[in-house]
Formats: structure tokens, C-alpha cells, sequence
């Protein structure tokens, strides 16, 4: 048998752990980027370097046998460290003891990725190629390469791993029957920093995702290994207040001062910072199909650009990764069956990660402000502790579930919404939630709903 | 005051509309239309060339002063045709008496409009100028004129009306936060022809919209002033039956002669038709914004291309035309206000009517099959000639009240969903449906709803 060749567009993570994947079921790929390597120049700058990878993630890794050095430089947090306008901090924890979310470099995460890509015999890695064109019947590509030339690259099949702006996924636009949307969040991010202390510790508390929960805005800070934490402001672009709004000076010191001021003693320079930076957009992508003529696929974020208010992102990229890994074994790398069976298997997955993460930003920015849902949450987890067999909260479910697919965790959690607000209509709940007959009434309306799972 | 101009990007029934609007209130505006002028040389074959206009777009004409010419050649449609899969007839009323929805050749009002257009000293048509490109800051186009020239047309303002695949439209993916879906619903469709009598007149009755509704897939036919009538089976692309499914004759034969047995002796050799045509897609296009720098907007199908299901998107076109031509005077000419009010006012609408069309497939398709779903039309149609003033029931918001915009009726529509579905719970509704205590309760629940509107 002749080695069918592949050719991967987007050398982020999960295009050179999908060239790994491709890689050890013996085929040879070319993995092409559109910028320099970034081993060797550092291209972050002023871009989301920290992101969350969960169990979905290591799992995902695990499954195609790359795991563990990525988890040495991860840096776990076990709770949301909320801070409260006036000062004051609470803690949420994730899930149960020892359950937490990574803090993962970007970067580094990249890096690692791509030395485990090279060193595969079957992978040539090639940057500053910009992918300029994709025949969708034959898998052929046009790269504009360094020296102004234009190559174009023949192989069996291609991947469009390119992000949120896969060039694959544009130029698929414009193919018959191909369902697109690209839309924008009303809010904007800029970043901030937080530098480490003179002995490069942290400022902040290092095991914890960092909150300050404004309602309509928030800040979140991110530890990193060198004692440093990236931060993150969300706001709306326009209104009131927005990154439109706030442009004069004395306004944006204020805006800092009267709601961020625990966080002012740490934060490096952030009204310069914000003055300086423009916002970045937030958007989601969604597509159908995936595949195109059993030659060309999307994968990670070209196929589902979501919101990082979930942190899975990259945990659902990967996911895709692993699942292309199963099904090239169950269907013998028959691409005519993989394609298919792929897209059938993610897509709602996808669609389903991208609806929680555009939920996720209320919860995330009302987390010190709505006290009956805080409410609903304490009696939720106390009852999935007396009763783990019919109730696995959903933040559960989609972070250290990753046996339950999004869609289901989706569905169920709307199916444990519909009896929760049932319970919180029990008259006096606020004052009666710890006592024995709510446990009881949840026990009865749940075993309803999902039956005696024993 | 210099003379403000405008550049009207697509020349169908929309754009002609609006360059009649524009140059009545004292704009100058160039017309513009990629293909030759409809007036001389029919480019419709093979299109789809009825369109059914109701109340929102004679309203919406009327308010511009252009009413009475194009309803001379409209037919009216007084009840849907039901062809049951036996042969048998049956007929089900759009509205009250002498409510209709109006066949209307595509064409024929294009070309009277054109007309119209022509006829405003402020116009200008040109017809073979292909859009290439648009300046969004500037209002600067390019078109590719006859002669293989490529000119530029500057003006103050430019309106993108370009219907489903507007160039404007898709120039704008480009920008930043422009959000965009385009999305391919599972049918497709290919028209049919049915011809006239000998002597002129129609081989069916002619004041109906016929439907032969077999759930999956569905055949309708509206009236033409010619006698004959153009017909359009919709149908799943792929899947069984599909119009991926159906390639051999035989296959098309029988399906034919299975479903349709009672149309046969009227269609023009529909299975040759069938072999010989490729089925056109059905997509929805949703964007927002609707304008950019208060330079450029979109219009008409070009901001919320829906599907047919409805019979309501020449009429939506329509409505966005009235609603600017009532903006311009009550914003005195400050484009400043009127494009954020134009797009604020109509956006919800266009959203609501795609919503409403989508629905609509399954109602139309599966008229004759879901009897329980039957009874309960029949149950508001009888509980809305007693209360009209607590209940009009959602088709007739939709097309015979053009004071309810569309997203009130989708509003309202579900909120009356709600209320039949409890309805329809009564043991025993089949039988008891005319009895006096339905009405009652339904007079119950309809007055919590929707209040005493007396």
C-alpha cells in the first residue's frame, strides 16, 4: 500500500496533535503554519496566552499517548477565588476535593506540541507558509511561502486546523450547501498582567482562577509557573459601561478604582494598559458539514470557534482529535466512513459546547450577585453529594465528565434546571434549603426525571 | 443643499423599490443590476417565478404611492387547495371571506417597478454592472460595467439589495464584528409547470393555492394570468425519498404516479423535468448589523434572505422600503439616525419571519396528516370569530394584520401555543371540540393571557 499523505492548515495545538494523531497511524503529513515557528520567535504577544484545559484535555492527550509532560507546566487551580467589590473573598470550589482546572501556556502547550510533531518520522513541519487557496475535490493546496512564492501542495486528504479564522472555513463559504455563521458577543476583552513578586512568587493566591464578577463585566486572572498572572477584562464594546465609553482617562481610573480596587495593588499599569490596547472581538463559528467530498475536514476551532467562558476550547479541539484517532481504527482508515462518522459524532457536540460557553458568561459575572442562583447551586451540590448516581452538576458533567458528551451534559442540564426551579419555589427555600424534606422533594422530582439509576 | 446620492446595488422588485423611495424624497440614485434588463430579455426561465404577495406588501406599496398597477396582474388565492394522496379535494381558508394572499409573477412586478423606477426624474438605471467591490467608509463602488470596463461609482450612500446572495452582503464578512449565517435547510426544490386549457383558462381551480402535502416532501401550485400554473416540489435533498434518492426513471416514475396521481394529467412531463433539472437549494441568511458607518445598509434579502414556507419575503422587502421611507421623513434626512433606527426597528422583524417561515414547512407539508393538529386550527379559527378581539389567530397576524410586526406575531403565536396545547389536553377534545365549555375555558386561559384588550 502506497502511504497516503495528509496536509494539516494551522499548526496550533490541536493541528500539530491531529499531525501526531495522522502521524502514528502511518500516515505522512505536512503540517503547514502561516506565521514564524514559534519555538524560536515569540508570537503571543498581546494575545490570550493562558487557557484551561480540563479532564476532556488530558484525556483526549492520554488517548493518543501525549500526556504527561504537557501537565508539568500546568498549573492547577481548585476554586474560583471570588473578589467582591468591597474587598472581601470568597472561594466556589470546581468540583470535589482534588478536582481542578489547568492553567496551561498557550504557548508552551504549542511548543511541546509541535517537538512531539516533529519528532515523529512521518511529519515535516513547515512555517510561514500562508495557505492562499484548497481545491475541496482533490485536497491540493496553494501556500504563499517565504520568498514570495506560491507552492501548491498536492496530498490525499487535507485538514483546516487554522482557528477561529481557518482560512479552510472561509474559502468553504463559498461551496454549495455549506451552512456557516460567524457571530459576534456583544462584549470585548483586553488583557492585563499581574507581575510576580521580587521572589517570584505569586501575588495572589496561585491555585485558584481568579474572579471579580461585575455583573454586566469582569476581570479574571490566570496563574502562570513564573509567578506572574495573566488577566483578562471582559465589558461590553458599546454602552455603558463599555470599551466604547471609557475612553477619557480620569473615567478609566475611576472605573478601576470603583471596581477592581484589591486588584489595583498587583495589576501593572492597567489604566495605561487599557488606554493603549484595542479591545479584541469575541465570536463563535458554527458550520456544516465538516468533511467535503471525504477529502477535506475542519477541526477544532475552525469547525466551532466558542467563547472561552467555559474553558473548553481546547479541551473540545482535542476532543476531535482523539475521536478522529478512535474512529481511524474502527472504520481501517476508510476515509469515506471517517469523514462521515466524524462530523455526525462532534457537531453536536460542538454546537453544544458553543451554547454553554455563551450561557457561561452570565454565571461567571453574576457570581457574587445573584444569591438565590448561589443558593441553587449549594443545594445542588449537596445534594449530588448524598446522591451522586442521579445528579452530577453540570459544571461537573462538562469539566470532569469526559466520559458524558457536551450534548448530553447539555441536555441533562436542562432537564436539572426544569426541577430546580421547582425547588426554589418551595415556599420559604431561602431559610428551609438545609433541611431534610427539600433533599427529599429533589430526591423525589429527580428520580422522576432520570429514573432509578442504580 | 447639494443634492445627496445614492447607490442602489441589485435591481430586482427590493432595489426598484427603494430607488422610487429614495428619489421621492429628492435623492439622487443610481440603479444598478449584474444581469440584462428583464424588460427586454426574459432572464427568469428556470426560476422561480410566482411569489405570493398579502396585506404587508400592498400596505408597504401603498404607503410609497405605488399600489394599484401591480395588483391588476395579481391573482387572488382565497384558501389553500388540498390534494389528498386518493385524488380527493379539500379546502382550507386563508383568512375570513375575502381575505387572500395574491400570486404575483416575480417578473411581471419587477419589470413594473423597474417602470416606475425609470419614470423618477432622480434615476438612473444600469443594467449588466456587476458589483466587485465596496468601499464600506466611503460608500465608493465598483462595478464591472458592459465592455469589460470596471468603474467606479461614488455617492454619498449605498444600499446593498442584492437579494439571498447580495455582493454587499458578502463583502461585509470581512469586516470587524460583522456577524453572519447562511444556512441550507435539508430541501430543496425544482419547479414544475402545469399549462393552460386550450381556450386560456386554468386546468384547476384558479383562485387557490393548490398543495399536494405528503409530510416529507410537498407539491404546490399557484395561478398565473395565463392559464397555467407554476408548481414547485419540495423535497429532502438526500435521505429516501430525496432528490439524491430518485435517479432512476422508473424510481421517478412511481414516485409520481404514487403521490401525485391526480396532478399527473395536468403537469408537462414532469418526470423528464425531474431527470433533467438539478434542484435548487433553500437557505436562510441572517447578518447583523444592517449598516455600516451610517454609509451603507442592506435591504431586502440581502439582510434576511428566508425561505418561501411563508409567502412572506417579497412582502418583508417590502416593509424594510415603507419603514425607510417613514424614517427619512421623521428623521429629517439625518442618515445619522435613520440607519441605526432602520436596522434597530427591522432586524427583530426579519429575525421573527425566518423563525415563522422555517416552522412553516412542517404546517404546509403536512396539512392533510396531522388530523389532532387540524382540529386545534379549527378550534382557535371558531374561538377568533367569537373573540376577535382576545385572539387572531398566527397565520392571519402574519399575513392580513400589517399593524402586528412579525415578531409580535411570533410572540404572540407561541404564547397562544401554549394555551391550545393545554387545550387540546381536555379528554375527550375530539369529540367535544363544539361544545360550550371548550370555549369557555379556552375564554379562561386566552383572558389570563392576553388580558381584557376591550
Amino acid at each position: 500500500m502506497t502511504q497516503k499523505t495528509f496536509t494539516v492548515a494551522g499548526g496550533g495545538p490541536v493541528g500539530a496533535l491531529l499531525a501526531i494523531v495522522l502521524a502514528r497511524h502511518g500516515y505522512r503529513v505536512g503540517l503547514y503554519e502561516g506565521r514564524p515557528d514559534s519555538r524560536v520567535t515569540n508570537i503571543y504577544q498581546g494575545r490570550s496566552i493562558n487557557i484551561a484545559l480540563s479532564d476532556r484535555g488530558w484525556t483526549s492527550l492520554a488517548a493518543i499517548g501525549v500526556g504527561p509532560d504537557a501537565k508539568e507546566q500546568a498549573i492547577p487551580m481548585y476554586h474560583r477565588a471570588i473578589h467582591d467589590v468591597d474587598g472581601s473573598l470568597s472561594s466556589i470550589p470546581y468540583g470535589k476535593e482534588n478536582q481542578a482546572i489547568w492553567s496551561v501556556s498557550r504557548g508552551g502547550i504549542n511548543r511541546q506540541l509541535l517537538d512531539v510533531a516533529e519528532a515523529e518520522p512521518n511529519v515535516e513541519l513547515f512555517f510561514e507558509h500562508r495557505l492562499i487557496d484548497v481545491d475541496f475535490e482533490t485536497a491540493a493546496a496553494v501556500f504563499s511561502a517565504p520568498g514570495d512564492r506560491e507552492i501548491t501542495v498536492e496530498a490525499d486528504f487535507l485538514f483546516g486546523a487554522g482557528g477561529a479564522n481557518s482560512k479552510v472555513r472561509r474559502l468553504a463559504h463559498d461551496l454549495p450547501r455549506f451552512s456557516y455563521s460567524q457571530t459576534y458577543m456583544p462584549q470585548s476583552y483586553i488583557e492585563l498582567h499581574i507581575p510576580a513578586n521580587p521572589d517570584g512568587s505569586h501575588r495572589l493566591e496561585k491555585n485558584a482562577l481568579h474572579i471579580w464578577p461585575r455583573k454586566d463585566f469582569m476581570l479574571i486572572a490566570l496563574p502562570n509557573p513564573d509567578g506572574t498572572f495573566t488577566c483578562t477584562l471582559f465589558m461590553n464594546q458599546a454602552g455603558d459601561p463599555s470599551f466604547e465609553s471609557l475612553q477619557e482617562r480620569s473615567n478609566v481610573e475611576r472605573f478601576f478604582t470603583g471596581n477592581f480596587g484589591d486588584a489595583l495593588e498587583h495589576l501593572e499599569d492597567p489604566v495605561g494598559t487599557f488606554m493603549a490596547k484595542t479591545a479584541s472581538p469575541l465570536f463563535l463559528v458554527q458550520v456544516f458539514p465538516w468533511s467535503f467530498n471525504n477529502r477535506v475536514g475542519l477541526i477544532g476551532d475552525a469547525a466551532h470557534a466558542i467563547v472561552p467562558f467555559y474553558g473548553q476550547g481546547m479541551n473540545c479541539g482535542f476532543e476531535d482529535c482523539a475521536e478522529l484517532n478512535r474512529l481511524i481504527g474502527k472504520y481501517d482508515h476508510d476515509w469515506d466512513a471517517i469523514f462521515p462518522a466524524y462530523e455526525n459524532a462532534r457537531k453536536p457536540n460542538g454546537d453544544a459546547i458553543a451554547e454553554l460557553s455563551k450561557r457561561n458568561f452570565v454565571e461567571m459575572s453574576d457570581l457574587s450577585g445573584d444569591k438565590r442562583f448561589q443558593l441553587q447551586k449549594k443545594i445542588e451540590a449537596k445534594f449530588s453529594d448524598l446522591h451522586p448516581e442521579l445528579w452530577t452538576p453540570l459544571y461537573s458533567m462538562v469539566t470532569f465528565s469526559p466520559e458524558v458528551p457536551y450534548a448530553e451534559a447539555l441536555r441533562v442540564g436542562d432537564q436539572q434546571q426544569a426541577v430546580m426551579e421547582r425547588i426554589m419555589q418551595l415556599p420559604g427555600i431561602e431559610n428551609d434549603w438545609d433541611e431534610q424534606y427539600v433533599m427529599d422533594q429533589l430526591f423525589e422530582l429527580a428520580t422522576e426525571t432520570f429514573g432509578e439509576r442504580r
